[in-house]
């Protein structure tokens, strides 16, 4: 039983998402509940701007959903920034048990999988899900300090600067649910270019799609749309090769959370977004909504994530990676 | 419900351990399952090094089972390596279905809490929950790269280089299982000395006690063994005078797993051990022989985790820190 189907419906109670300057100026900008020009949200340093964003995503779900935090039962949350100091130091405080994820940028998906897991077991009654990234902290973390002002090639992707966080409890009529987590193995086929993360990505995204068709038997054109986390243009073109040659249709409708985001005609985004909050966001501002009213009913969301470090690049590593599977249905 | 009940015995099947030189000359030799002197095990990284501990832990607990990785369903695995790469890259390439944690030393703990979870939900057939922790890489990361020979202050521990595996199914008879599960909420009470963690630690093993008894209403005397993960000599003092404070009564078979791994009078291991693979390969070397062997029938393994980071430390921000407590009883 490696399909966890979820027979309880745990359902998306509220969902808040938060934004950056460059997600603002993109197509979704209606979509997210409060967006931020200043890349510090006010504060001195990034780091703390990127706990900021947590902060607010956690306290406007709770409001959204008229809930205290007393009444959350567990909180899955993770970011990218060495020892997920992000999420550590938001949550320090707060009255909210906290398991603390790492999955690279596929930490969004594994939250939510993890937490319909505990709700529909009846052991919680409410759960939060939060993942984020934030382009500055990524940057200088995986890459180089922004004042170094270095070109960036044409396959690198820009790490969103947001959060998302999910609400879930058990649901009622028009629910949206979580029906089913596929959680990811890790794949490796030997990509090495850091610049190039969705060429690392591609491979786990069709590894958990083939498992998922070959453990439900399902045709990928019935759902509404399949989202892959942060592929970008260079891995969602790769996923469509992967999957070609393994005989695996793929739906008009595949689409990915980093391409959504950013109109890559008019932002210099290179490949497209990336990062722990790139799905996050766009599954609580822009997905859930089109659940929410109905225009769609049941969607794939896979969550992928590269899970390589700065250390295991210069020791000459290749790159792992990984795909966690959540469907999301409307009652 | 913060308190998570399991009604459907989620065991052990099996527990693997590995150790390092240090801990192999410390008291609790005998009970681990493989021992290595060299501290890159043959390879030329300390960080391979740490992967392969976990992969040889990942090979003899199902080898104990008589299972094969396709009968895992799920894999819940964290270490303290930036972006978990110890665990990520020990799981590449297996048929195992991985969800990654971060929850600094507290990560064997909540692997434990939440493998017992999927199992008591039926949805899950079997888990496995695994923790490591090398001495090199995390002195090179958190510290000094160890060619400095800089001094270590008296309230500073040792990281254990270990790593341990616990695979869980549904129980027979005399099955040893994990009965409770109560997640950590994250607690900052301003300490900041990074050569310190008892310090910081303790206050958040406190409140997961203080909460255990306002859910259990549980005398601590039942137990034959409360078990911190790392708080050290330093933490472990710190927390009998805080419980003292508080009015709880801590009994005497209270323990830390950071101080039974190591002899202090004899090893230079200043407060004790520390580390996600000291609780780890305690309890998958130790406590659970005590269990399954009938000499101890109840215990709580609290595993603490301090969760700042080298970034957050030049910061100049404080330690907030988090304690996880499972239950673990022989029928």
């Amino acid at each position: 039983m490696r399909l966890f189907s979820f027979d309880n419906c745990p359902s998306v109670v509220s969902c808040a998402s938060v934004a950056g300057g460059t997600e603002q100026q993109g197509p979704l900008s209606s979509f997210f509940d409060i967006t931020e020009n200043d890349t510090k949200f006010g504060l001195d340093t990034w780091e703390k701007a990127e706990s900021r964003m947590i902060e607010l995503c956690i306290s406007l779900s709770l409001k959204k959903a008229g809930l205290s935090a007393q009444e959350i039962d567990l909180a899955f949350a993770g970011d990218l920034m060495n020892q997920c100091t992000a999420s550590n130091f938001a949550f320090r405080g707060r009255d909210l048990p906290f398991c603390g994820l790492y999955g690279a940028c596929s930490t969004f998906a594994e939250s939510l999988g993890l937490a319909a897991l505990a709700v529909d077991s009846g052991k919680a009654d409410r759960t939060l899900s939060l993942a984020s990234s934030h382009f500055c902290t990524a940057e200088r973390q995986y890459r180089y300090p922004l004042e170094y002002g270095n070109q960036r090639t044409p396959a690198s992707q820009t790490t969103v600067t947001g959060a998302g966080c999910v609400i879930l409890g058990r649901g009622g009529p028009d629910a949206v649910c979580i029906s089913e987590f596929l959680p990811g193995r890790i794949v490796d086929l030997s990509a090495k270019d850091m610049n190039n993360m969705g060429a690392a990505m591609a491979p786990a995204a069709l590894d958990t799609l083939l498992r998922y068709q070959k453990e439900t038997c399902t045709d990928f054109s019935r759902f509404d749309g399949i989202f892959t986390g942060d592929l970008g243009a260079e891995g969602l073109k790769m996923l469509r090769i992967l999957a070609e040659e393994k005989g695996l249709s793929l739906p008009s409708s595949l689409g990915d959370c980093g391409l959504l985001i950013y109109d890559r005609a008019r932002q210099d985004v290179h490949a497209g977004g990336s990062g722990a909050g790139c799905s996050a966001s766009v599954f609580c501002g822009y997905l859930y909504s089109k659940l929410q009213t109905g225009e769609w009913n049941d969607i794939l969301l896979i969550g992928t994530g590269a899970l390589m470090s700065p250390a295991t690049a210069l020791q000459k590593e290749t790159i792992p990676a990984i795909a966690h599977l959540v469907r999301i249905r409307r009652l």
